[in-house]
């Protein structure tokens, strides 16, 4: 699925929710049992019950990564429960030099076929740039809203936080159309300014819980026409409840914030 | 391995090579297959060859993640071949938020065994600590030498570049004892400068050639007591030949250089 797609599919939704598969074997319903492939079947359901209220799923590819060829194999078979309707995130925070980034791009966009994935922008045009393919997109790190965020991405440099130079230099290499930032901004002021350095692209915004508030509040200041705005919700959604009905308890989780968020698109 | 004993293996060998095992199926000699596993061999008989001349193998993930499942089996093989008296770097440039940090330390010093991961920065602190282990170490990006570092590694806030606020900033969270920095420079001024901000710590240099000049340079200023400096070569030795003695051949160059840096340390 590429943006375009994307906007179509937020339109005929009527939703920006993005689910975040952060899955965990310690957190998933006991029911289920202790082994890695548990979390297939746990993506599976819950994949399957919120799919008729979210655009796009993000799989946090640290979460995979920790049990080795397992979890690697567990992401490959997850990435292909997502609905071609959805728009699938590697949440990877990758970023090598040129031909490194190649690799990177291959090994999630061939060897996996996701539609986009998450880099970092550390090191630069030659470590964004090879994932910038048709119909592929690259969601460069903009502001993130940890607390490390203030160690360096607000750095003042000719009169700018570090994040401004990172959204007005990375734009430059790419369009709307195949690049996305993330942006952790959930302050009102602070999406305004970041709407007017970058007014056409999706904004990726992690961790926007369900109880109003914050999802107004991105929404007003991130929204633009056609959507251009993607929410992300992980634990929320996927561990709204640890009984047999976890999957409809994501479902109802999902549902009201696709609710909201048909009213203010 | 922890750094103090990559201390007593530089002395011991009288050398602080690297080696990248930049391993490519479109680069190693045509002899061995195209099949992944061919990875493997070449990376068991590099090793093998260069080990007596050699203190540390550095790992580029994407080489592997391009191969997906198969690829990560064969990561996981390869370190198991790297011998005990040499550091093994996993050239993963990872960095996400802390509990999602633990987890990418959980794969690569857990599920993988690796003594140190290379880390991006850009997300701070949280991102950066939940690899300062004990006997493990965290090798952050400073300086990269692509020519993406260009865009914003030399933005100037408050009379420094941001990769000056990088290296200060970081080192108050780690020790030379668990923190090393990734420093592309190969320029004697800009080594000095470095040196002058992070005295003790090691730095992994990338990216010098077998042809004197540049190793002369980044020995004379990076080098410090007990060496503290960490030279990568990749290229330069793992496809020094594409014929039946391929091995023979890396090995050579490999002593060539660490025959050099005895006569510095």
């Amino acid at each position: 699925m590429n943006i375009q797609q994307l906007r179509s599919a937020i339109q005929a939704k009527g939703s920006y929710l993005c689910v975040g598969l952060d899955s965990d074997l310690h957190k998933i319903p006991s029911h289920l049992n202790n082994e890695p492939n548990a979390l297939l079947e746990f993506n599976r359901q819950i994949i399957e019950a919120t799919s008729p209220y979210a655009v796009a799923y993000k799989i946090n590819t640290a979460f995979y990564e920790q049990y080795g060829t397992d979890g690697w194999n567990i992401m490959a078979e997850t990435l292909k429960l997502i609905p071609t309707d959805c728009f699938s995130i590697a949440d990877a925070k990758r970023g090598d030099i040129g031909n490194t980034g190649e690799m990177y791009a291959r090994a999630f966009f061939d060897e996996l076929n996701f539609d986009s994935i998450t880099v970092s922008p550390y090191m630069g045009k030659d470590s964004v740039q090879p994932f910038m393919r048709a119909d592929k997109t690259v969601i460069v790190l903009g502001l993130t809203s940890n607390p490390g965020s203030a160690d360096f991405q607000y750095l003042q440099a000719d009169g700018m936080p570090l994040y401004e130079h990172v959204l007005r230099k990375t734009s430059e290499w790419g369009s709307p159309e195949n690049l996305m930032f993330v942006v952790g901004a959930t302050r009102a002021e602070r999406l305004d300014h970041i709407r007017s350095i970058v007014p056409e692209h999706f904004l990726l915004v992690p961790g926007v819980g369900a109880q109003g508030g914050s999802l107004e509040d991105v929404s007003k200041h991130g929204l633009i026409n056609g959507g251009g705005l993607l929410v992300n919700s992980s634990r929320g959604i996927i561990y709204a409840s640890s009984d047999l009905q976890f999957a409809q308890a994501a479902a109802n989780e999902a549902k009201k914030l696709q609710q909201v968020m048909a009213t203010y698109l």
